[in-house]
């Protein structure tokens, strides 16, 4: 099955809003054996998106809209499907009876203009929406369909898992599509390349290389009629690649910096604790975003002000000598969260996150310290200038990979 | 000038990364007085990406690709572009000799795959890329233009702004586009549409409503030859639909919850502190985020276990009696801070963030506390169950709401 994703709103298309939702029904169809060839963006303009509609629907059997489902005027996607299909909308009664319900169980007279969110043309039917008011639409017609859903991700979102993947389920193709991304540190696309290169000739598994912010990532894909089958096809290739590519390898898949450093303290028995200055709390709230983090992260102090940092504990002398944007100030940040706080390992981090210069030091600069009981502190300090929010990204995924490596040497030394 | 924006790579297209190029082009675009009409997205296949910038080029004047310039076997937009032109690529001996010497500079021989990074048309130029290995394309005949940019969102952003935005700007088409969005809270988008709808009929400017994750925006579009008459066409309806809105309206354009409450505390002279628990440290950073914070933004503290928030000074018998999960800690946790901190107001955040419930408490129960030294603390308890990192994200929205709820108590009081 052959599928076209169209996620409308000129919001989105003029790049106001960033389009998660197509990503996110992009990420759902290869499991469900679903071939998706293109995605779209279109303005709320009536001709253009059942433009749009009409030529997916010519060239691709499933087409999956998000978007447009509001009850204002320019939502337009019920409009130009009944174009499309050539079909006249109606107001379906039962729609109208729970939608009034809704509007009245909160106390609220139901406007006007919500009345179109309860049309159907006669070639489809309502899917449910318990998050909103928008129900989407499921319109299947001479071997085709063209499934609408509502922009907001949570309604949307709930809508796919429980409604419309369920469906597409049933109608699957019979092939699927399995990846396995491999996640590597520490060295270049092209070096990474050039080791797996004579792999590359693979057809099934597929392989392709990726810069990402986390490092290179090598994504291998395979095609098979079951799961199981897909794997035997994967997982040979991935034992290869990770043999050729060594100790760069960190994770697979869904491992984040932030879930494998979790796992490995928990394996360890090893409790973190921050003091941050310039990323302001990403780090511990990275940190917490992994589920079950609570058991080895002990907390932290974020200390946007050089006096919050002195009456934490930092020595006032060691600002005074070397700055508070400095690698003694990051080394003693660390110490102090980690005595402070009963860990086991400290991390601190200072720098400057912009839009001006402090003391001096340019914008970008930053120095990140790991204070940890069983080897003698480290400090990483260098400059970073992409902006306040990517300085702070880019400190926290160094903290990481300070942290990673420090850990790896806990576990050299308990095996001695 | 009609454009279409192209984003290239089979990661982007199966929702493995989310596409933030194509947002940050299009935002960009009616400034220059360019339409934009589409947005696609293409896996890394020749013929399909052929296809999409052949399509685009029969109706558009601009297409603008990101992605597919890496050096590896499946980055194919300069193969794609040179079909649709029927060119044949050359190496330029120049490009040649930059890129060999930033791998010397480095200490490392060019990777031969590399070379095709050096590729050039008849019909094109490159484009420097100071940020990467991978120049761009500027392709112009027949009237009609395709710019290449890398896929990197730190190198394509600074080809933009520095190499194509600046020769589009000259090729301009003498109307621009002009936005303003207005942001309000507390109000549903059906009854924001209602008090507006008369002036929806109104062409220039266009008006739009939105829902937001942090309320209901409504967007005024106006074109205009100058910016200056785009203003005056906007301002009239900007103030009109305030005036209607009333107190509901926030913010305008850029303005986020954080940097409206931020200006909000510097005009009062208010500093903040924050004792985070299960959103381990994201308020901070939220707050963090906003340029200028480190002059109200006095410090905060995660305490993400039970003894670190005791340690920190939360009462022991607040926490026996109500539990950790309640609206007491939460606003012990408020006024700890407030205290510890020397700052002016304090919020306190604890709740369960998930996967696991907790005392007895299910997933997504939140409190937030905020202690105000000019008026008696505020506790909001509510539930959200959508997922661990949304808690998170909704929490924080509350919290900066509440403050800017007791910030504006503040002002009222001062003009007592």
């Amino acid at each position: 099955m052959k599928a076209e994703i169209v996620s409308i709103g000129t919001e989105i298309l003029l790049g106001e809003i960033v389009d998660t939702n197509a990503a996110y029904i992009a990420s759902r169809l290869p499991a469900l054996g679903i071939d998706i060839y293109y995605k779209h963006v279109v303005g709320d303009n009536l001709d253009r998106l059942a433009e749009t509609i009409g030529r997916a629907r010519d060239r691709s059997d499933l087409i999956i809209c998000s978007g447009g489902l509001g009850p204002t005027q320019d939502d337009l996607t019920r409009e130009a499907i009944s174009a499309v299909m050539g079909e006249e909308p109606h107001v379906d009664p039962e729609l109208e009876a729970t939608l009034r319900g809704f509007f009245e169980s909160r106390g609220v007279k139901m406007p006007e203009t919500n009345i179109k969110q309860c049309w159907v043309i006669p070639s489809g039917r309502a899917i449910p929406n318990p998050r909103g008011t928008a129900p989407g639409w499921w319109i299947e017609r001479d071997g085709k369909i063209i499934v609408a859903m509502p922009g907001p991700p949570t309604e949307m979102t709930r809508m796919w898992e429980k409604e419309v993947a369920p469906e597409l389920l049933l109608r699957g193709s019979g092939t699927i599509l399995v990846t396995r991304t491999i996640k590597t540190a520490g060295m270049g696309e092209s070096t990474v390349d050039e080791l797996i290169t004579p792999l590359q000739e693979s057809q099934n598994p597929s392989i392709g290389t990726y810069a990402k912010q986390d490092g290179v990532h090598v994504r291998l894909g395979a095609k098979a009629a079951t799961e199981e089958e897909a794997w035997r096809l994967i997982l040979p290739m991935d034992e290869e690649i990770k043999r050729r590519l060594g100790p760069v390898v960190w994770g697979v898949d869904d491992d984040t910096f932030e879930s494998i450093v979790c796992d490995m303290m928990k394996e360890r028995g090893v409790t973190l604790a921050t003091m941050e200055s310039c990323t302001g709390g990403l780090l511990a709230s990275v940190v917490t975003d992994v589920p079950g983090s609570s058991s080895c992260f002990r907390g932290g102090i974020v200390t946007y002000q050089t006096e919050t940092k002195i009456e934490a504990g930092v020595p006032a002398s060691v600002i005074d000598d070397y700055g508070v944007i400095s690698a003694e100030t990051a080394r003693e940040m660390a110490r102090v969260a980690r005595e402070r706080m009963e860990a086991s390992v400290g991390i601190g981090i200072t720098g400057v996150a912009g839009p001006d210069e402090q003391e001096g030091k340019p914008v970008g600069t930053v120095h990140v310290a790991i204070d940890a009981i069983w080897e003698a502190p480290r400090v990483l300090s260098y400059t970073f200038n992409q902006g306040r929010t990517a300085v702070k990204r880019r400190a926290v995924t160094t903290a990481l990979g300070l942290l990673r490596q420090s850990l790896l040497t806990h576990r050299n030394e308990s095996l001695v």
